[in-house]
C-alpha cells in the first residue's frame, strides 16, 4: 500500500496544503482561505475538512497517512503548543491535539519560518545537508535553524529568530519588535530601502535610484537591478547590506557552525549576486573553523512551507 | 548486574578519568599524565591501559560497561574524528575507532568545551534543562551549546565557539584566533584585565586597582574583589564586561533560545554577582521572545569534563 503525508502552511490569508509521497514528491497542492473571524475558530476545522475531503476524493485511507505537518505563524513549542499567533486571532492552542483530534491522524506543528528551513533542507537549496540556516529576507527577516536534520525550536519557541539579533549600536529607528539595531532593520526588503534612503541622503552623487526615490518606488529590487547595471551608489548599498547580513551569519556560525546558509524571501529574487555580497563579509568576520561556508538561494519559493511541514511528520 | 560508564577529560597536561553509574554518581576519579612526546602516540594507549586496569581492579566486566566517553581539546565531528589537536601533537585521528579498538568497548569522543556543557546539563548548573549554553570564562572563552539534551557539534566541529563571535568593530588588538573584536577579548580573564588597563589609563580617578596594576598583579579576580568592595572604577569595568557578554548571549539566544546560560571557568569564581551584570545587559539587547533567561554558575568545576564525557555514552 502506498504511504502519504500532508504538509500544511498556515498563513494569514490562505492555507496552502500539499499531499506528498514520503520521498518528497508533491502529488497535489491546493489552497483554502484562512477564515480569521471569531478568533480564528474555523481555521483548524476548515483544514481538517479539506484534508479529509482530499483523502475521500483519492480513496486514501487513514492507515496510509503517516501524518499531517503544519507550519504556523507564531512561536510553537516541541509539544505543538502555539502561545500566541496574533495574525490568526489565536491565544494558547495545542495544535497537535486539536487538529489531531479532528483528523484522527497524527499531527505535528512547528513555527512557519522553521518549517520552511526544514523544507529547503529536504528538497530545496540545502538538499543533502544536515546543518543548515535559512534566512527569509522579506518584509522582515525570518530564520530557521536546522541541526542534525532537526529544527532548533528553542526553550520558548524562539529558536532561529535571527532577524532580531542585535547587530548595530546606536540605531535611532526602532525595529518592529521594539528593539533598536536588529538585523531585520538592514537585511530585509524594507531594511534595504532604509539603507538606500540614508545613502542617497548622505551624498549628491548621481544614481538611477534617485528617480526611483522621487517616484516613490524605491525597493530592494530597484537597488539590486541598479547593482546589476553597475550603479555605484547601489553597489555601496549592497556592500552595506552584505556587511550586516554577513556579520549576522558569522555570529550564527559561532553558535551552530552550519554547512550551508540558504537565502529565501522576496529579496533573494535578486539572484546569485546576493550570495557574493554576503559571503565576502561573512568570511571577514567569522571564526576560522567556520570559514568557507556555502551560500545558496532557496529554490522552493512559496512551497517551502508545505514541503517542510510534510517532512515534520516523516522525522 | 550493575552497569558502569567511564568519562575521560583529555587535557594538555593531565587526563582526568571518572568511573560513573548511569545515574550520574562518580564511583571513583583519578588522573594520569598526558604524554605528548612522539606526536602524542602514547596518549590513547595510556588511557586504555588505565581504564582496563581499573576494570580489573574492581572486577568490572566489559559487558557491564556501557561505554567510554572522552572530551578532546580540538574540533571533533559526530563520527569522533578530531582534525587537529595542536596541544596534543595530533593530526587527523578517529578517536572512536582507535580508542574503541584498544578497549573493545564503545567509545564516543567530542570537543572538551561541548562535553563540559553536557556535564553541566546532566549534573551541574543546568540540571533539569534540555536547552543550555555554557560559557567557560578562563584564559579564553570556551562555549558549548546543548539543544534537546544533545551537543551541537556543527558541520566542522566548530559549534559553540562563542568566544570567537565578532562583538566589537574597530578593535585594534588581535584575538588569539587572528580576528579582531572577538567576545573572548572582553569576557575572558585576560579580556577583563585588558578592559581594566584601558579603563585605568583613560582616567585619573582613584581605584584600588591602580596599586594592583603597579604591582603587576591586576587580574579578573582583583577586579571583582574590588567590585565587591564598592570600587567605582571596578564597577564600571564589570559593567563593560557584562555589556559585551550580555550582547553575545543575546545573539546566541536569537539562534538557539536556550533556557539557561551557565557561567564556568576561573572568572566564574567571582560568584553570583557576575550573573547580575550579564543578565542586565542581555535583557537590553535580546529579542522579546527570549527574555527572562536564567543565568547560573557552573557547579562541577574541573569535573564538568568527566561528567559530560560519561553522559556522551549514555545518550
Amino acid at each position: 500500500m502506498s504511504k502519504y503525508c500532508f504538509g500544511v502552511d498556515l498563513g494569514g490569508t490562505t492555507v496552502k496544503i500539499g499531499l506528498f509521497s514520503p520521498e518528497g514528491e508533491v502529488i497535489e497542492k491546493w489552497e483554502i482561505p484562512t477564515r480569521k473571524e471569531n478568533d480564528g475558530t474555523n481555521i483548524l476545522p476548515d483544514i481538517a475538512k479539506s484534508v479529509l475531503a482530499k483523502m475521500e476524493e483519492r480513496g486514501i485511507t487513514k492507515e496510509s497517512v503517516i501524518g499531517v505537518g503544519i507550519g504556523v505563524p507564531g512561536p510553537v513549542d516541541d509539544a505543538g503548543v502555539v502561545y500566541r499567533a496574533v495574525n490568526l486571532g489565536w491565544g494558547v492552542m495545542n495544535i497537535n491535539e486539536v487538529l489531531g483530534g479532528l483528523l484522527d491522524i497524527p499531527v505535528k506543528a512547528a513555527n512557519d519560518a522553521n518549517v520552511a528551513a526544514l523544507g529547503e533542507m529536504w528538497c530545496g537549496g540545502g538538499k543533502g545537508c544536515k546543518d543548515l540556516v535559512l534566512a527569509t529576507l522579506g518584509t522582515g527577516v525570518g530564520g530557521g535553524i536546522i541541526v542534525n536534520e532537526k529544527i532548533v525550536t528553542g526553550s520558548k519557541g524562539a529558536g532561529g529568530e535571527i532577524g532580531h539579533m542585535h547587530i548595530v549600536d546606536g540605531e535611532p529607528d526602532a525595529c518592529g519588535c521594539g528593539n533598536h539595531g536588529c538585523l531585520e532593520q538592514y537585511a530585509s526588503a524594507t531594511g534595504i530601502v532604509r539603507l538606500a534612503k540614508r545613502k542617497l541622503a548622505s551624498s549628491n552623487e548621481g544614481s538611477v535610484l534617485r528617480s526611483a526615490l522621487e517616484k516613490d518606488n524605491l525597493s530592494a529590487k530597484a537597488v539590486f537591478d541598479a547593482v546589476k547595471a553597475g550603479d555605484k551608489i547601489a553597489c555601496e548599498i549592497a556592500e552595506e547590506f552584505g556587511m550586516y547580513l554577513g556579520k549576522g551569519f558569522a555570529a550564527v556560525a559561532a553558535v551552530v557552525n552550519p554547512e550551508v546558509f540558504v537565502l529565501g524571501g522576496g529579496v533573494s529574487k535578486a539572484g546569485e549576486i546576493l550570495c557574493g555580497y554576503v559571503a565576502k563579509h561573512y568570511e571577514k568576520y567569522v571564526f576560522h573553523g567556520c570559514k568557507n561556508a556555502v551560500f545558496k538561494l532557496a529554490t522552493l519559493g512559496n512551497d517551502a512551507g508545505i514541503y517542510g511541514a510534510a517532512k515534520l511528520v516523516l522525522g
